[in-house]
């Protein structure tokens, strides 16, 4: 390839001298007119979401925004504390922690039911039972292996995550509940029979099948995570401006730290 | 302080076993109710805004978003291509890129006429000739002491960036227009008799001015630019995904690159 | 537990009034006498390596220092481009591209070896015969189940890596030869007659070897590679400030973009 | 500039087919050759140092690699216990507190006392009282604008940090003792009478003199800072995979955290 050939593609951001657009839409048209969830929807999946999906996929980021003194915040205040000039390294630390233990479930639960559905056959016109079939396959699967499903459990909500069932009734009343709901869903009444216990359907593993439904990218999902996670990081750093906490805790971890020697320490 | 009596103050979320609140709000009160930017601005401020409030501050991330191939988003996709299997780590890349040059112009802009305005004493009833007087004051101090007025010029837009007008119109219907933006409208006004030429106010800059109007803290205006850009960079992701271009500008850039001896190098 | 038993355990970092120290061995000792290298080993291993040791690790850092314009060096560019400010996010932002393709090599290669020694029995008093056998069974298996083995292979030096033979005489003179490295060198000699084709063991991966025949842990590795890439992408930082490219290197991406409609591309 | 013509210029890792150099020498010379810290200098230098240097460029580096709990070392066991997938962002994440308050004290020192030097026209043949009466202009110029002198005073030390008489001794041992070291001492010197109360030259500050007198970028030097600290980083993740604190410490913060009302909150 010759340098005149090169050519780098985009539908994203493009301006010229009198002009800015965002896939061919002038800026100004767009302030005003298209609120920033639902732009952030059309960002990524490169279509402009319904009213009835943008009420879906908010729901989804105002569940996932903050969870108060998470390692993550924790993370975002101990940088800010220490770098108090730099917010957008305060801001970036705290997403770092994003990864597969406190933040990933999102987006595994919504890659988990999306490979299910897609190998399954099932789609819209799947009645319950079906669901419930294929359900309880994964569920014996599961077990057999092993393995957790995603979106399974959850430490503290032992009986039951308060944004699960909220999610399933704006997905109702939105017209936006889909096959990945169906799943999920179906897991939630089967699996107790099959593994003697009864676990709950987590907030996050509702939302990755949530975003799955609104035809999101799966292998994305954490994306959307980190995105509702921002604004929790911001308003975290809003509070330690005002109530500080990080130079405490910092202290108390100092204070309590204990020796101990490497020589006769068992590896 | 005895460990005894430690308390971490926070207002934002918090769980019991059948709860998640944020602001002693109930998450499935929020969730459908409150949109994303919404929140957003209810975390960094500590208090609901209004729906005039929420339209400015979501066309304001509407116009922060995503602006192309910037440095920040190259960034974002060069990290992608390195290690595709973090995205937190490719989004955080290119958020650390908003500092003092490329987006830092909101946080300064909005700061430097909270200033002004404090010090001066105008309020909601000055009139245009009271802010143009307080205008004309800065734009002369600044040129006497060769400092550049934040949001003042745009290496692109010479003529005018059309982000500028739709603040000023979505300000006025809503009802949001304050003194921050009147200060940015006058020294608009008056600095081209005083300068000798006429430089555009940019759209970092008045968003800067809109959410300094809208109350949110000065000192955390460079939060807002990076939730916008988030999602700017979560679609520049989804992007690489489909239609890859850092392989090919990373070839492009070690392809030509050429060799300089530092033994004969004029430091 | 109650807070007063709270208690977390470090062997690192400590200081009282008078007193820094690290493993309990004053700051004011160890500065001086203890190489940086030698440091950063025994803050990873808990135990301080012999000379011998640190020959071969630092030669290892130095192979994995600087590969000039990498995707990481570039992220590291455009964020000191648009954060100038910020030294520590230009760092962070290109280390973030230290994951699974780039950058992951040596972690994967050393993880891979280590966990074939461990399982084969084989050891100090091994014969190449040994070795060969071992690595004869393991390329197999890798051509049936369509697998690639870490290190093996590199898209620039198909006639050999400069690195590796190096790495194998430092390792040789100094006494530090070990299993993984045998390992390692048997799959270079029967690779060709079972794949076909032969592929040049290298650099980044027999530096794992190395670096787990040193007895560092091999989930770990990649912490090493990042920590030389930090020594490189300093240099970066202070090239870019005497000889900037970023600037050209964003603008020639931002002219060569051109656009693609969402609507008719085929996704 | 027609894409023919573009070119980045760069002294720093290039390849071929056969070779890969580093400042045009093959990258199978410095291995074993050249020390690790050793490459850090010339990387950041352009020049290669000689091994005096090398000495007490190292003794800054092991000075500043680890301090235990600091809030950078608990970002980094917060993000590593949210995403263990990913070490590059647990590093990230920690040197992001690479800023101005925990970690600036070294570039702000060695920049302070660089721009001093620079302009008193003192030098190598300088005798004490020459360095002692600039020291008492300074000393007497922050007292009157109320600004700090980097590098002078330590929340802890109150006495005397150890590592600042040990960086006295290795750069007289070395033969690199210089202006910046030399302003320091006197600053040290003079500061009790003028101030009215004696506080130490800490380790940070001094590493910055040293930094300084070793001919390293100004600028620069809080890139070094970082380096030193990635050693101590990549120590605290293999720490906490062995004796892991970071889920104590965030339970314990999450469980101490009390509500406060934003509504009747006294901002």
């Amino acid at each position: 390839m010759s340098d005149n050939e090169i050519s780098y593609p985009s539908s994203l951001g493009r301006s010229t001298r009198t002009t800015i657009t965002l896939f061919d839409e002038q800026i100004q048209d767009l302030m005003g007119n298209v609120g920033f969830g639902e732009l952030a929807f059309w960002l990524a999946a490169r279509r402009r979401p319904t009213p009835e999906q943008v009420t879906l996929f908010e729901a989804c980021l105002v569940a996932l925004a903050d969870h108060g003194f998470t390692p993550t915040a924790i993370a975002t205040r101990m940088t800010y504390l220490s770098a108090p000039d730099s917010i957008q390294g305060a801001l970036a630390s705290g997403l770092l922690g994003g990864g597969s233990r406190f933040l990933g479930v999102t987006e595994d639960c919504g890659s988990y039911l999306a490979a299910a559905v897609d190998a399954s056959g099932l789609g819209p016109d799947s009645t319950d039972d079906d669901w419930d079939e294929l359900a309880r396959r994964l569920v014996t699967e599961a077990r057999e292996t092993k393995r957790f499903i995603p979106g399974l459990g959850h430490p503290n909500h032992k009986d039951g995550d308060p944004r699960t069932p909220r999610i399933y009734e704006i997905a109702e009343q939105t017209g936006t509940y889909g096959p990945h709901l169906a799943l999920f869903a179906a897991i939630g009444r089967v699996h107790p029979d099959i593994m003697g216990r009864t676990l709950p359907l987590n907030g996050a593993g509702v939302c990755g099948a949530a975003l799955a439904d609104l035809g999101l990218p799966v292998d994305l999902l954490r994306g959307f995570a980190l995105l509702a996670r921002t604004a929790g990081l911001v308003g975290q750093i809003a509070e330690e401006k005002l109530h500080p906490m990080a130079m405490d805790a910092y202290l108390h971890i100092d204070r309590h730290s204990t020796y101990i020697d490497p020589a006769t320490d068992p590896q």
